[in-house]
């Protein structure tokens, strides 16, 4: 039996990282999708909470013919530590899946066998351009499953992007 | 479409757990399970890791006709804000269910809907029987229900409760 | 002009503590409350919000003739940082109110004066009556001035401390 | 009786402040203050310490003809609990006063009513306006009521400013 | 070269402690000397804080012919990561040394090599011992090297612990 | 006797960290090492832990006729106890050496005395020009003493660098 670990934020969860997933399904027996920053949510970079973001990715894994778990996984701001952060909140797994350099390097330092493929790097593009035309309300529908939209719409999810959007940077809720 | 929340140690889950959960089962859609202390590993209390837990609990509960959620729960350790961390780290959800009081409280008091049953007093003094007699390595397996013996033996749960009951009752690597 | 500082955790604030405060009025042209214990509620030993026993002790002080300042202090668990972590929440002051022995030796190793007398010790032994007194609903009203008995009635009080009491003693949110 | 709750940073606080509080007082019987960020200080966008911040506060508001209270509200970096630490550290209230868009979004999503004016808007720019003033000792007091005046040069908080704002922006005490 | 990790709390540093780190230097190259509890001071069980306890362990430490490195260790409270924890704080190292079943346990998960003998065993009975005695001034000077002796003296340690005993059991500076 | 304390992030400790050290040794009998931020690493400003830090610190120093202490210090993210943070994990001292803005004034509003020469400014080009060099592996081993180029060519420093420079600039574990 194989279990594999795929970590992302999913803000939102969208075809990109689910074609990921369709990939990796190919070569595991079980998956494991770690949900990041999962105690960060109401900005514009992590608009969805934590549990919002579980909802889209439980949906839209339903009809995939593999076991997996989603497990929020709180930042701990602490790299040294952060692979023994993620191994006691997942089940344990064989293999991780990353193309982000710094998780790379982590799950090496601590022998932790990993996979990357060129089709991940379109990741991170897709992340940002969902949510920049969130924030202008323009065409975003196209690029996430129908669950992904259907969630969205149920928590006005578009309304508090726009939102969040005109406030400061830092985004936390502390105003002049 | 009614989603209910149902938090736990389950530490480990067993069968006392389960019989709360078809009897949930029966009243919602959708369930979520909360591992609650999710954070704490590797004492007599809290012998199991979050990922430990999970994986007992989804086995579980595969075979029932209900689609289920399980989020682990990190500890707050700040009353006033237990709630709004549940709801965030949780999809949303109509009722709740608990026998515990302080949770009960704060449930209530953020206008929450909460049952209660007299099967769930049972939870607790079972979670305590079930890790003493693991101590002893005596008579714990027929408490539990199978998909969590194979986890326990897998993980050489006893040997971990055995070695860390013999640690001060701080439960903290810190040595005089 | 002095200005003194007098710290307690006030679950709930009494006659005691209003003594207290009468006595040190006499010495001081401003004083500084200091709540510890800020973030804690919802508990036995601590069942009131730091905007509970504000809302009790600003009500008390509005009769007395000394321009008052209340702060709560949220724990930070760290003895060594404790005076430095009060001085930055609180206005600075000259002299500190206490008999506790802990907050008395940290003061005084940070060169601050303190102030203490017999009259304090009573405060200890009252807070832990009223509240048992209060869980059996029994003669709690005349240990407290008519602003907190009017606080503690329109939150409810009495039963959030009845619920608490029944929760194990760890006082978290997290049932077995 | 109507209670509402404003919160700033008031780092420093200014006549933008006092205006919007003078037009709030005609609204509400009694008003809570929170002062935002309470935990930082000495940084070139929070300079000053809670404590000094509630001195400047408590100073300008005693004549005002109107209850109130002011409360330090320490950063807690979670978006989503943001609403109840609040609720936690404060006297309840009725009607929440801001301007500032995820404010606004947090407390709409709790349904705690929200009020804003255009007035408010100027704060956030004369805040910047002031501290960059303070940074090069120009005309900065004019802006500021008295009692702030006074308490900024009995802690030689220009000073500080000039001192802090050499460091790299970072804002911590961890030099190269 | 072989480089070994000790770990104690060393509230104070003792004789005991002297004489199983007399017997490691027989087995390794190098020795790191981790002190536990690193950020807790000013309590019965904790009286020192870590920069204190440093000076008793380098004093004491100079005059073996061995290669050491004093770390502090602030908690953690999650043994997941603790093992990770010390492994970013510390120089690495090959075999570490302890009796605590916990600290066993949690270096065993990681596939650390541990090491055990009998003579650790009266650590922890001596440092409760030496407390007791300090507590009362009764004949601790005999169990501590020179140095411990002399740096409690400097710091007036005695009078700390005596003043710090008389607090509630919580040992927090948060008093009724 | 005179104990000094200096601090620095120590990423690496460089040539120039050296001179000061040389320097600081013709005025004080001990001096403490503090290394800050040590709970940060991999990240291309902080890619050493604090165990590698204090391994190229220990050899470093260990030719210099000076009793020294090397310190980790932990970010405590709240300037107001800073100092008091450091005096806890640190042994008492006489004067600190720094030339960071921030750190002179939180020393001086603690009333300890700080020193700063017109040496000490090299040294934060110094660390960026080094970790510059070290993403492209370029002519940094001349700037470094030996014992610093042994440990990071031990741990694959450089490989570390390159990977990290290529991750985001948050500097954490979370990819989109």
């Amino acid at each position: 039996m194989t279990r594999g670990f795929y970590i992302g934020r999913f803000q939102p969860y969208h075809r990109g990282h689910h074609r990921v997933i369709e990939q990796i399904a190919a070569e595991v027996d079980e998956l494991v999708v770690g949900i990041g920053s999962a105690d960060q949510s109401h900005t514009l970079d992590n608009p969805f909470t934590a549990g919002e973001r579980m909802v889209m990715i439980t949906k839209c894994l339903a009809d995939l013919d593999l076991v997996t778990y989603v497990v929020p996984i709180e930042d701990i701001n602490r790299n040294s530590v952060w692979v023994s952060h993620v191994q006691a909140m997942s089940p344990t797994f064989d293999v991780a899946y990353s193309n982000n350099p710094l998780v790379i390097r982590l799950f090496e330092e601590s022998n932790i066998d990993v996979h990357q493929s060129p089709m991940f790097e379109r990741e991170q593009l897709e992340g940002t351009t969902i949510r920049d035309r969130m924030r202008q309300d323009e065409d975003w529908r196209e690029l996430l499953p129908d669950p992904v939209v259907a969630t969205i719409e149920e928590i006005n999810g578009i309304t508090r992007i726009q939102h969040v959007a005109d406030t400061d940077k830092s985004g936390r809720a502390d105003p002049e």
